[in-house]
């Protein structure tokens, strides 16, 4: 088996072809040195991209890849998995230049990003996606006969993905976005970000290869280079696209929104955008070891430099002696803690301003603050405090932080937190660091963040999503354009399919997943009851 | 039992109380005679509803009604039901006035209607719609624990819903949207078509008295009269307000989803709104009782006059001899077909306008026209005729007529079918008549109809939609405003739905659906698997 190159060309790939753009180029550059990485990048912009071909030939290539049998599908994944792995370490060096980040967490990042093309090529051999549905015929139904019903769903056509900053892998060219696309059946042009030009090509070689090995259309696969939010307007806007992707920032996830709405063809977009994921610390919790909680906390704020949509930016903790203890622990573990190289230079000024303002604000105070790194563009993690009332009415303290920083807000009762949690814009994730004894004061507090975040968890940290059939990384505006689904996990495959009712069609031209034989040995809801396939 | 109250008292019901407005007024109005009915209704303007509390109701209304058990909510959807049967006949005279549809139809529409909520009373108590999924915790894992992830569907809370002119019961006070909405836990705020305000007083009280019998919050429903698009804007910009359910013109669903993405918080706007629900004749089917198929065609053509959703304006017929019999067989069959009053002098007058222009279109001609019928308002039913190239180079062909009225357009080969079922905009509906001569010929036109429409039906006529577990009544812009979902039959619970992840919550805390001991016996997923209850 040849191994996907590692040569890097500086050009993208539309529909298995090398395509060098014209609209300028950009480089890669390593934000621990400030050093620029080579090869240059030659962008396609809007001019280029109208006659370019990405969206067609993914248009092209619906037809034929939206009808695969679920075996060739799911070895189609698993063939990218496989051509990632194959690619070896140059994959992960070329990241960490890039990216700042370590190591140790973008092998994890990897092995998270291979994971789920084999998840979602288990949810393709499984077939629940498909959400087979029969109401059989009722020929002597008085005062009318039943037709036969069958309803199945279906990709909703070529999906434009944007890669994100923050996870060179797993959020960009073949993340999870791409991933659930490609599984529920959707070609995919993706737009790479432009702080990781080199691990998205290695990536896009990785995808464009398994399309040729596996003898589909090429068009199944584009990544394209462009000048940034240009070249996202465009590609949003193009006819041939029905569905958009993208994490990062709530002003580049709105303007998404509003192109994609504006079409003469309105299309749904999935944007991960903006969370500060509130943690509430409860009395019993803190009666605990203080110092390993702090720890716990100093590390889920500052790891990945706490460049992760779910970093705690956000902990309630009370007033008074307990809490004071708490905050003091805090001080205690955040003070030998080292910034970490943050994604890009442009990042790290814009967490220092963040920071700055933070610090300046009317009742804001410094609970805590690290140390400088090492390297370029690693500044110093800080914790601030203030009090409900200031917090309830200062919307600067609800604005994310995208960096190590986090805000600790001293509570005095349950109807403070209660005032607050009420205040709160949509969030990924609320956390609870509670004991038993705690419940009762726990539990009016959960309607109210049922319908503020997409998770809730009890006694660990927001951070680390577990991808799986039950994890929902999704939440109401503004963590995400699209409060009924999730990004991350097996339930994200819903989002690029459709449903389609057939009417009393003839067996031999229903498509397999409602033939009365059942090819696919699906499972089928008859009549509003699940039937499993074989029973 | 007390019956619900059929005397009219024209003033709008807000969370139990009667709320006269201070916007004006508008009266009903018999299209048959062209004469006002009385009581007047009192509207709520947008200043008034500021300080009205439907919405603030309804928030207040969300918590328990959000958490009811399954039985005593199914109890509420079928008393419902009971309650608008227990009112009798004067429910449909009210209506027949106020429409001018007949009798069968209308009693017809009140059984789908208590059809309807008795069918999401099963689904309430069947639960599947609950989403269940849980990831059990796997401690030992390498080289990191799971935890305990578990996800639940939650209601997206207080919903707004826009009466239908053309169904003033299934799509309207207590219809399809209320319904459902109703069923996924969400309080409804109602606002009534102004064309039958009385038909949705009545139902509005069987609502308000179903909540009160069953001891729910008051503000769990309420109906508001108010002055067309302006009080639609203002309700769905109220910031309690999550989800909008609207069946309508294409310009009053198009300005309500443009309101709801302008909100700081934007919310899902499902809008049914316009198609022509085209019709495919292959040559096989026309060797049939030409007369026996073109009586069909009229008929589906003229019932409710033409004022359905899915009633067919577009029909593909073949040239040539076959076809010229066809449409002659059309002609006689259409000829003594008389006109039905229709809903409003406005829609007849928009129906004539319409028609006027299409027939004056170059290259279009008269196919068949019916008679006036002998009431005011009911203009003779026509079908005009065209070429496919014709139909691919005017968009005025591409639009609806709302009423009885459609377009017969010839065609010369399949590849002048493939290339008009392109060109067409999305579509409730699409419907085949052909043999098993025709498969081939069918089968290269099925991805793309697809994609064109969310239901493709057989030898049959797309009006009469069944309401069950596997319909689809949706379809791509601009059918719908989100072709992900369907407004009639079960599915339509998901749209007002969106998942919630509990990660390593303790037992006592999790809600019902999520305990270990399954106390509500739901179908689970348990690490990708359904498992039902009982196994």
């Amino acid at each position: 088996m040849p191994t996907t190159q590692t040569t890097l060309t500086g050009h993208s790939i539309i529909a298995g072809e090398s395509v060098t753009g014209t609209g300028g180029t950009v480089n890669g550059f390593d934000p621990a040195t400030n050093e620029t990485l080579e090869p240059a990048y030659s962008l396609i912009d809007a001019a280029q991209l109208a006659t370019a071909t990405a969206a067609a030939a993914a248009e092209e290539a619906f037809d034929s890849f939206s009808s695969l049998d679920p075996e060739t599908h799911a070895a189609f994944l698993e063939k990218i998995a496989d051509n990632i792995e194959a690619v070896g370490e140059e994959l992960v060096e070329r990241a960490m230049a890039e990216t700042g980040l370590p190591a140790a967490r973008l092998n994890g990042e990897r092995g998270r990003t291979t994971g789920q093309l084999r998840l979602f090529a288990s949810v393709v051999r499984q077939g629940d996606h498909r959400g087979v549905r029969i109401d059989p015929a009722q020929p002597d139904r008085q005062p009318m006969p039943r037709a036969d019903i069958r309803q199945r769903k279906v990709p909703v056509g070529p999906v434009a993905v944007f890669g994100a900053s923050n996870f060179p892998l797993a959020f960009s060219t073949a993340g999870g976005d791409t991933a659930s696309a490609l599984a529920a059946g959707c070609p995919v042009v993706f737009k790479a970000h432009n702080s990781h030009p080199g691990t998205s090509e290695i990536v896009g070689h990785a995808i464009a290869d398994a399309v040729r090995d596996c003898g589909l259309h090429p068009g199944v696969f584009s990544l394209i280079y462009g000048p940034g939010a240009s070249i996202g307007q465009a590609l949003v806007s193009d006819p041939a696209i029905k569905a958009v992707g993208f994490t990062g920032s709530r002003s580049g996830g709105t303007a998404l929104v509003a192109t994609a709405a504006a079409r003469p063809e309105p299309i749904p977009v999935y944007a991960e955008m903006s969370s500060i994921n509130p943690v509430f610390f409860f009395d019993g919790a803190l009666k605990g070891d203080l110092d390993a909680l702090a720890a716990a906390y100093v590390g889920s704020v500052t790891g990945s430099s706490g460049q992760l949509c779910t970093a705690p930016g956000l902990v309630f903790v009370p007033a008074g002696e307990t809490g004071d203890a708490f905050a003091a622990a805090v001080n205690r573990a955040m003070a030998p803690s080292a910034g970490q190289t943050m994604l890009t230079r442009g990042i790290a000024e814009s967490w220092t301003a963040g920071v700055d303002s933070l610090g300046k604000q009317d009742g804001v105070e410094l609970v805590a603050r690290g140390q400088d790194g090492a390297t370029q563009n690693a500044p110093a993690p800080a914790v601030f405090g203030t009090d409900v009332p200031t917090f309830l009415s200062n919307n600067v303290l609800h604005e994310e932080i995208f960096g190590a920083a986090s805000l600790m807000v001293r509570y005095t009762s349950t109807d403070d937190l209660l005032a607050a949690a009420k205040r709160l814009e949509g969030q990924l994730t609320a956390t609870l660091h509670m004991t038993d004894e705690d419940q009762a004061t726990v539990a009016p507090l959960l309607p109210v963040l049922e319908r503020k975040a997409g998770r809730i968890l009890a006694n660990g940290w927001p951070t680390g999503v577990e991808v799986g059939h039950a994890m929902v990384h999704g939440g109401p505006f503004p963590a995400t354009s699209d409060t009924r689904t999730t990004s991350v996990g097996t339930l994200a495959i819903e989002r690029f399919l459709r449903p389609v009712a057939y009417q009393n069609i003839p067996d031999a031209l229903l498509p397999a997943p409602l033939q009365q034989s059942n090819p696919w040995q699906l499972n089928r809801r008859i009549d509003g009851t699940i039937e499993r396939a074989g029973e």
